[in-house]
Parts: C-alpha cells; sequence; structure tokens
C-alpha cells in the first residue's frame, strides 16, 4: 500500500541564533499552516493595488466548486490564470472604491466570490507595488456553477478537466505539498464564511462582500427592493467596528494529557472512528476561558480526568470549517486518574496507553482517517491520527521527552 | 491618589508535584480567568436540571443592563435571589424541553435572555443533581428594560438600587475581585453574543436562545408569521452542527517582541492613547493562520519589524466583545529590527526600549487607561498597562528573564 505522505511545513526562521531557539527548542509548525504568502492586509481596501493584481502575467487564481480545490495532482494545487476566469468575473472585478460598491448594492445581483489571498514574495520578476510590495499575486474564486455564472462556469469546469485538471473532495486534501496546503487553509475557510454569511446577524438583510473577501458590509441601501424599502433599517455593524463583518476563527484546544507519574497518556475514540483508533483528546473553547481552562474543562467533561498544569505547545489553523487548533500538554493530578464517560456522552472509549505502546502506534499505526495502517501494523494494535494531524505531534512531543519520567532523567 | 488594584486569579493547581511544573514554571493565570464555577456545559439541555436550579436556594442571578453589571461594590458583584427576578422570567423559564421551545417559536413575543453560567461548587449544602454534580447554581439575566418587560424591569432597577446597588460601566470593570471578573467574563460574552446574533446569518430570519444561552437555533416555522409564511425556508443550520448557532470567540495575538540580541522589547503607541503610554502590539488572527505566523504577520505589518521564533506565554479571556487573547513572546531576527510604520498605519509611533526602563516603568508608571499613574511617576517617563492586561504579564516575564542576555547567564 502506497500513501501519500505530504511534507510538513518547515518553520519560517531558523532557530539558531536565537536565545527564545536556545531556551525553548525548534517552534513546531503544523500541517495547514506555513503559507508563503505575504497577505499585506492592509491593501484589500486598495481598489487601485487590486485592479492591477488582478490581471498582472504572474496572477494565479486557485479555484474552488462546492469548496473543492481545482488540482493538477493530489499534492498540488492548480494554478489558473486571469484569461480563463475572465468570463466569470470580468474585466474589473475592482473598479470601484469600496464605499461605491456599497453605495450601488443590489441584493438581486450574483457575484462570484473572489479573495485576495496575498503575494507569492518567492516569484522574481513579479508585480511590484508602492516601494515594498512584491510578487505573485493569488486569488481564490468561487467557480460554483451558480446563478448568472452558471453556463460561464459549467463551460470553465469542462474546459478545465478536459486539461486533466481535477476538483478533489475537500477531505481529502492532506495529500497537498505543505505550501500548497496552506494557501488552501485560508482560501477554504475565508470562502465558506463568505457562502454562510450571506446575511446580517444583527439585522437580518443581506451583506456585501468587501475588503477582496475578507469583510461582509451591511450596506444602508438595496436597488433590487422598492422604494422606500430600498432604504434599510440602522444596523449596528454600520456605526462600529463588528467582529460581525469579519472571518470567524474557532479557537480549540486539543491535548495529550499525562498521567501523574508521566508514564502514561489519556486517549480517547470517538464513536465514528475506524476500529482500535484512538486520538487526543479536543473540544472548543468557550467565551471567558484561558486556554489552560478550556483544557482541564474538556478533560473532565469528557474522561472524568481531573488535569493540573498545562503548557501550550503548538498551533494549527484547521479549516474544517474555522478551527484554531491549540495543542497543549497537560497532566493530570495525583488522585485525578480515574476515567468517567459519563458527564458529557462524547466519547465511545478513553484510556491511558503506555509511552512505549504509542511509540510504536507513531511508527506503525498512523494513517489518514478514511486510509489503511501502514504495512508493519498488526491488527488489533492501537490506530493513530497522520502527522498532519496536531495530535499526533502532541504524543511524539510527549514520547520524545516533552514531559516524563523517561525525560526526567535526560534533562 | 489611591488606586483600586484587583488580585489577579490563582492558578487552578500548585505545581510542586507536577513535572511540567518543574520543567516549565508556575503557570501564569491571567485577569478575567480563573472563574470558580464549574460549567457543567452538558446540563445546559437538560430542562429538569434547569428548572431546579433556577429556584434553588443557593441560587444567584448576575444582573446585567446594556451589559452593565449590577454590583454591590466595585470589587464585588451582586447576587441576587430568584425571588427578585420572578416578575421578569416568571415561574418556569425552563418548563420546556428545548423541541417544544423551538416547536412554539414566536418571534414577537419578547423573552429576556437567561444565561446559566455553572456551579460554583465551593459552596457546601448547595444543590446536587444527579451523583456528581454539586454546587449553588448562577446564572446571568438582561434586566434592560426593553419589549414586555420594560416595566417590570424598571421597577426591579429601582428597587436594587434603594439597596444601594450599583449598574457600573462595563469598561470600568477592571477593579472586580479575580473570581467576579471570571464570572462577568462569560456572562458579558454570551449576553453580547445574543444581543447581537438576533438573526441567522445563513438565512436572514429570526433565531431563537436554547442550551441556557450558550445556542441559538433557527426555527422552521414562526408563529407570528400568517401562514404560508409561518413555516420558513429551510436552513444550512438545521441539518448539520454549524459554528454559527453558538458564540464566536475571537482568537487575538498579543506580543512581546525581544530584539534580536535580547536586550530591549518593541512596543507601540495606538492614536487614541494617553500621553506617554506604550504597550505591546496586538492583533487579530486570520483564517489559515497559526498563532506564531500571525505574530509575525502582525509585527511585520504595524511595525515594519521581522520576528522569528515563537513562543506563547498564556492566555486571558477578554470580553470586549468577545477575544480570547494569546500572549506570545517573539524574538527580531538580525537585522530585522528597523521600524517602519508605514505598511498598516494603525499605530502612531513604535519604538525599541531597554528592559531598564521596562523595570522602572513597570514599578511606578502602570495604570488603567482612564486612570493617572502612580505616585512616584515622573512625567514624561513611559507608561505601561495595569497587571490584569497580559500585555503587563509578558513584559514581567520579559524582564525577569523570560528571554534575554541578562538571563542567559542565570540559567
Ligand atoms: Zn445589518
Ligand atoms: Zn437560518
Amino acid at each position: 500500500m502506497s500513501q501519500n505522505i505530504p511534507d510538513l511545513p518547515e518553520p519560517a526562521h531558523p532557530e539558531v541564533d536565537s536565545m527564545l531557539g536556545r531556551k525553548f527548542g525548534k517552534e513546531v509548525a503544523n500541517y495547514f499552516s506555513g503559507s508563503p504568502l505575504n497577505r499585506v492586509s492592509f491593501l484589500r481596501t486598495d481598489h487601485t493595488f487590486l485592479s492591477r493584481a488582478i490581471q498582472h502575467p504572474s496572477t494565479s487564481f486557485v479555484l474552488l466548486n462546492n469548496l473543492w480545490p481545482l488540482t493538477k495532482s493530489p499534492t498540488e494545487l492548480a494554478r489558473i490564470s486571469y484569461k480563463d476566469v475572465e468570463p466569470l468575473i470580468g474585466e474589473e472585478p475592482f473598479f470601484q472604491p469600496e464605499e461605491d460598491q456599497i453605495k450601488g448594492f443590489n441584493s438581486s445581483t450574483y457575484i462570484p466570490q473572489l479573495l485576495f489571498l496575498g503575494l507569492d514574495t518567492r516569484i522574481p520578476d513579479s508585480l511590484t507595488y508602492k516601494e515594498y510590495y512584491t510578487g505573485a499575486p493569488y486569488f481564490a474564486l468561487d467557480v460554483t456553477p451558480k446563478g448568472t455564472i452558471t453556463d460561464a462556469a459549467t463551460a470553465l469546469i469542462e474546459t478545465l478537466e478536459a486539461r486533466s485538471l481535477t476538483f478533489i473532495s475537500d477531505r481529502m486534501l492532506l495529500s497537498l505539498s505543505a505550501h500548497d496546503a496552506a494557501i488552501y487553509a485560508t482560501a477554504r475557510q475565508v470562502m465558506d464564511w463568505n457562502l454562510r454569511n450571506p446575511f446580517c446577524a444583527q439585522c437580518g438583510y443581506p451583506t456585501l462582500s468587501v475588503n477582496a473577501g475578507f469583510k461582509r458590509a451591511c450596506p444602508p441601501s438595496d436597488l433590487a427592493a422598492e422604494l422606500p424599502a430600498r432604504e434599510r433599517p440602522p444596523c449596528a455593524t454600520r456605526t462600529g467596528i463588528s467582529n460581525l463583518s469579519f472571518p470567524r476563527t474557532d479557537p480549540t484546544v486539543i491535548m495529550a494529557v499525562v498521567s501523574a507519574d508521566g508514564t502514561k497518556v489519556l486517549l480517547g475514540r470517538g464513536k465514528r472512528y475506524p476500529k482500535y483508533w484512538y486520538s487526543t483528546l479536543a473540544g472548543f473553547l468557550e467565551p471567558g476561558e484561558s486556554v489552560e481552562e478550556a483544557v482541564r474543562r474538556e478533560v473532565w467533561e469528557e474522561a472524568g480526568v481531573r488535569c493540573g498544569r498545562v503548557v501550550i505547545h503548538s498551533t494549527q489553523p484547521w479549516p474544517y470549517p474555522a478551527n484554531l487548533m491549540i495543542g497543549a500538554i497537560g497532566q493530570a493530578v495525583p488522585g485525578g486518574e480515574e476515567i468517567h464517560l459519563g458527564h458529557d456522552p462524547e466519547l465511545e472509549d478513553a484510556k491511558w496507553y503506555e509511552f512505549e505502546e504509542l511509540r510504536q502506534a507513531l511508527r506503525v499505526g498512523t494513517s489518514g482517517l478514511g486510509e489503511e495502517a501502514g504495512q508493519e501494523y498488526r491488527e488489533g494494535d492501537l490506530r493513530l491520527p497522520p502527522k498532519t494531524a496536531i495530535a499526533n505531534q502532541l504524543l511524539t512531543a510527549v514520547v520524545n521527552g516533552f514531559v516524563g519520567v523517561e525525560s526526567e532523567s535526560k534533562i
């Protein structure tokens, strides 16, 4: 069985000259992080910049069809030129300043969602804007056949598929190279947010995508409505900065909990996991909680275990649909290790695993959720998530001495 | 000048017996974390539990009027009994299971927002439910005079103010004791989320508060509408789990950036800060970013400085309106320290400060935003945020040896 095992992103900087690096070791970079793009987020409102970027010869479009990305191979996104997408987006999608777009808002006009993702600064001889900003522009475009673009989108999709490019299921994406995975993570999350937020949660009226796809404005009028309904009621999102106007990211805690004596790790099993498969516990952070508190609450709610000290290990963007995974390592308090699944009936099982069994499973028992384990795996042994999952990185850190009796003698 | 300096929360567990504690030191607990309540979040859908909790003699209500909390003193929330709020919420606000509440949804009925915050497990002889759950229940209630409760709420507010209880501005709350600040943080954030999300962002129709205030459902029908409009169109939030139905928390990075040689820290000044006041840089994490990447992006966008290794220090809930502050310490790469404010014009100024000047400012120059500095402070010297802000904790960690040349000799 040949598995497609993608590379993990490299941390942005070598640690060799850094006091922080010497004290805390190398930064752990997780899959879906490590984008090669500079977002230049402050240029998203600059329609002169966007107009130049969209038609530049070095520009690439990442295409999504119902959130599935167009790919050249399982490891590589397809990069499409402006010429190909022009029938969908027209000559000048950014010809107006945002104020004018908002004034001319017509909720009955279908505009395919377009996102400016950033500049790939590694590409020489590409766009230069003002003095500082150089790189090959990246956009993402929703080509789902819908509304007034149905025919043009269908035709484009046929053309692209004739070039052997394929839209692949967005759940199969853990094969993309590290850089392309990171580009896709942002594109998918922001696209999905736009598609699922066509209305203003504050006033109930339709909203308009602005800031090159990174904001939704609630316009004060709508040309699609008859007068006097054309003027819409006041909305609080117009009179101040409201988080409702910006993409949402849900902080999620995920934690390897070590026993009080530092020899075992707590793992749990969701109801739909494949046979023999366990993972670290995880859950959404709640309002008014620190990360450390969320870890302790979730561990108690899901497994009845009482966790003491918590250390944050690394973080991972996870665009299904909008999570920030905050990876932590915690330690149970002495006497707090008894497992009880009856509080929140989320897990089917939870167990303490010895480091040695984890080491073995990390070596031969990992795979993606839909895939089979490696050749050396023996039926009945523990199975674990692949290294593209932060759960795997947390367990790897623990068995390699992040905490535990074995590591103590080494320090 | 006597300033009200609140206590900081204690970390939940002593570190003395913990290997993680010995390796990483004491956990830093920030203001607004450290709630004494067990949320028992899985009981929020249990209307039998909620019905018992709401009328229990040990139950406390935290009252909010336009998000301002009722207080007994600047350090203490007022705890109000069921009897006092009964005219607003009736005898049995949780008499129905959620399915029936959703079936009977009528968008024209005003229901004051009620939240179940958790059980204070420190209180003996309080409510016991099933075998495991013991404590004094806490609810938060919106008593803003509105809709059908206008008269009852106005009367209640008068009664309470006659008892010398006061609603205090929600921006002045950094005087509350650590426990009350944490209780208020959750109450404010979840209340505000309910009040600002009366409509479904997916379909535009009114929503209904369920899960004791921690979820908003999009009901399939609305008794306030005439037939056939009573049956509402399909909505994707009904057919799967959607994050739109749950409170939103925005991950925010805040970072003390140390120079490459470990002797200085980068601080910035917002346009509306008081004179001489600086703080650490901060900004919202974006979709598809790790925390470490968000730190590097923000430091470059706001100050032009290039940051290398990043370590997460601690986190802080910040309910204005819904932030999770993720506090980090980063280090500039050699040669990347030149300040440039022209990318994102958010800061009025940014500067590198020597550790010694920071130590002095942390000792005599800290205060709340609206307050004056301490007596020893000399006009013209650096001013910094108070210890209730995570910025202060990050700077304290840095000057105390988290990273830097001075600390290196100590390690
Ligand atoms: Zn609105
Ligand atoms: Zn809906």
